[in-house]
């Protein structure tokens, strides 16, 4: 890390005094991907300078790897013969990922210069909807023939492995492109040379059609411990594959937008400083206005029963700790099957069970609160009949948040909703409601 | 999936009307993944017949994949020749990971049947400490020397490959085991047979020491598109790698404990349904208490305006509103921060340029708030000043509670706490002290 930042900040300088060859050393040194977020922090004017000293068979690798804006820069200073030489140099899908986040201006320059299969292949590929299977995979994949011997394979994957993505899987396809089978290089080390791939191969294979969702696809990775993942369309033809690093993309942007969700955002795709000051207005509003709403109505119910804190006012004051405990209660309860949904630990068929646990769970907690909110009214206040109707109140809204908690986000998922919606704001509001109707439900029965 | 649930009944009628052979040729044709689901949902009783009949080389992987109860009965039926099978096909890390869950009892019958050279790098591994790199290594990787040519090191990987858990990466160590690179099998078969691994090596390797936390260890996988990392001790000696698949298990632990951390929960290991009633109550209650006190604080200012809503009762019932509102914002804000900071997109050092970003979108979002309530309230309670007070509070609450969401998880991490716990639950109740304060300074101010 330290060495790194060191070498970010020699780079302009070495460029300065012309000293490319030392430049290019320290560069060659580095690993593509920090080479990226070193260039990322150089001036403007040094990144082209910088990027055109890189040594030839790295420079694709660090391009990709590269934010956009800084490729978007790149590119308009590129040569026709530079851009040609960097887009022939990366992967499909990545191609296809870098003509996304590009202006059109900057689209039709790059498509000009790809080679017509090439370009074939990414206008194919952006057909996919976003966040598909089809959407993330790469074209690349390394085909075998049943009918090939293992030194045909290797003899196969030495002359084309080159530019495949991933060659550790070999897809092993019938005439029609039909998927046949899976055969692991790893198989094919530890077998005899003269055996055929077709008695070899795994016929029982996982794969995915290119419309299913890619948190679908992703989720395969884990519980199966994939390394790839064949994506096949309709008919069975196999059209691409998704590889392992792509595969982490997708969980951890799926459990980013989980993240955001249960934060009553609107996910976005873009980071944190990415995204412009308008549009993170956008994304926090809508929630905001429903849960507002929604608060509203806590106050309306507040309003039903003006006669009983006008008598004692108190009550008033003991109000929060009532909601917001309750609030956190149910943040916890809808949380842990939020998470249990999304890792399939939890099932729907699971509901009776986790209710019936979310209670027993409610009346240890709910008890212990009351008690110890009880003995420290009583110490506070001296009123006896007080510090009843916070332990009881407490007690009746620990086990009502638990159990909304339980059941809300079972309800989404059964109604096809993200249960992630049914996070911390949506329950803390909602809890709101029952808190203070049996609150004062119980105040005024006991008190007044 | 419909395909499997019909198995997994079909099993034990095969089982009870003795047609082995079928019930053999259903499971044989399954992946040793969904064997072990399928198995967890069959009586206790036909387990162990179940998994006897399983094809003798996938049993091993099938035995790993099991929910640690059914591991349990398993090994209890196992005689000592079934026993020592399993272990032996098992990898260590594997080993490891059940020998961590079993009783006392159990572990000492696996131990007394495992090989003497197994059982030490057993409890080698037993030692690291939990959430460690060197607890979820694994030290059986693919070593060459830097002497050996291309051809000898296809002749070492066919030898000796069967028994490593990933042969695709390939480390060269010195006599004194320190890791001098790593080349990759894609490497190897691309290159000619006669090349010295020395000179086809990579040398600038991305690896951590055993003692690095595992969390460290899964975002090189991330941040590098690794599919396997070599973990050193402290004097650069390869001790073991970590696999890919078990760095997603990683990640997908560590989102998880950010998830639950969020929630107030204290973060557990088991999943919902294997945590009891007893210690999801041990979880949970720490957190509720702390914010139970801090909610507590916000009545204690609340009794200090008795006047003002004895005056007034209205202020009470507008209270939740503003309440929940600000909660709402400081989540919205504070999540981003945690998130951003988890996925290193954020940094300490973009702190001014994050609340600057932060303060913009509240003064958007606290605009649009501000004037959709104020004309709500003036429509329903005809009282202008009133809409003022609440317009101009929610404004208020808005940037402090943006603040409050950009500026908290930063000090937590600059103090080396985990940010996480700086979100929904802790943000709603420390904004609900400021709301409470704000709302009720300038509502004395305007309207008593």
């Amino acid at each position: 890390m330290e060495e790194r930042d060191f070498d970010v900040k020699l780079l302009p300088e070495l460029l300065e005094e012309r000293r490319f060859v030392e430049a290019r050393s320290v560069l060659s040194e580095m690993n593509p991907i920090d080479i990226a977020i070193a260039l990322g922090e150089v001036p403007e004017e040094s990144l082209l300078k910088l990027f055109r000293i890189l040594p030839k068979e790295i420079a694709a690798d660090v391009f990709v790897e590269m934010d956009s804006d800084e490729q978007e820069l790149l590119i308009k200073g590129f040569s026709d013969a530079e851009l040609q030489a960097v887009i022939r140099e990366m992967y499909v899908d990545d191609a296809v990922d870098l003509i996304e986040e590009m202006p059109a201006i900057v689209v039709n320059r790059i498509l000009r210069h790809t080679d017509p299969a090439t370009r074939k292949e990414i206008n194919e590929l952006l057909k996919y909807p976003e966040d598909s299977a089809g959407s993330v995979m790469t074209t690349e994949y390394m085909s075998l023939k049943s009918s090939m011997t293992v030194e045909d394979a290797f003899e196969r994957i030495r002359k084309t492995g080159d530019e495949k993505e991933d060659i550790y899987t070999c897809y092993v396809m019938d005439p029609n492109r039909k998927l046949q089978g899976i055969v692991s290089v790893r198989e094919l080390l530890l077998s005899d040379r003269n055996q055929l791939i077709g008695d070899l191969m795994e016929t029982n294979v996982i794969s995915v059609t290119t419309l299913a969702d890619q948190e679908t696809a992703a989720k395969l990775f884990d519980k199966y411990n994939l390394t790839a993942l064949p994506v096949t369309d309709t008919e069975d033809r196999l059209v691409g594959i998704i590889t392992v690093d792509d595969a982490i993309d997708v969980i951890q942007e799926e459990n980013t937008e989980d993240i955001e969700k249960m934060a009553a955002l609107l996910p976005q795709d873009e980071t944190y400083f990415e995204t412009t000051v308008l549009q993170h207005a956008r994304n926090r509003l809508p929630w905001l206005f429903i849960l507002m709403f929604s608060s509203i109505m806590t106050g309306l119910i507040i309003e039903h029963y003006e006669v009983a804190f006008q008598t004692m006012p108190l009550l008033v004051a003991l109000m929060p700790m009532l909601m917001d405990t309750g609030g956190n209660c149910g943040t916890q309860a809808s949380t842990l099957m939020i998470r249990g949904l999304a890792l399939d630990q939890i099932r729907l068929s699971d509901y009776v069970k986790a209710l019936g646990k979310e209670l027993r769970v409610a009346l240890l907690v709910g008890t212990c609160l009351s008690i110890v909110n009880g003995v420290r009214v009583y110490i506070q206040y001296h009123d006896v009949k007080l510090a009843f109707v916070i332990g009881s109140t407490l007690l009746f809204v620990v086990m009502v948040a638990k159990c909304l908690g339980c059941t809300l986000p079972m309800l989404a998922k059964k109604l096809k909703l993200d249960p992630a919606i049914m996070a911390s704001p949506l329950m803390t509001t909602l809890v709101d409601v029952s808190a203070v109707f049996i609150y004062f439900q119980i105040a005024t029965a006991v008190l007044l």
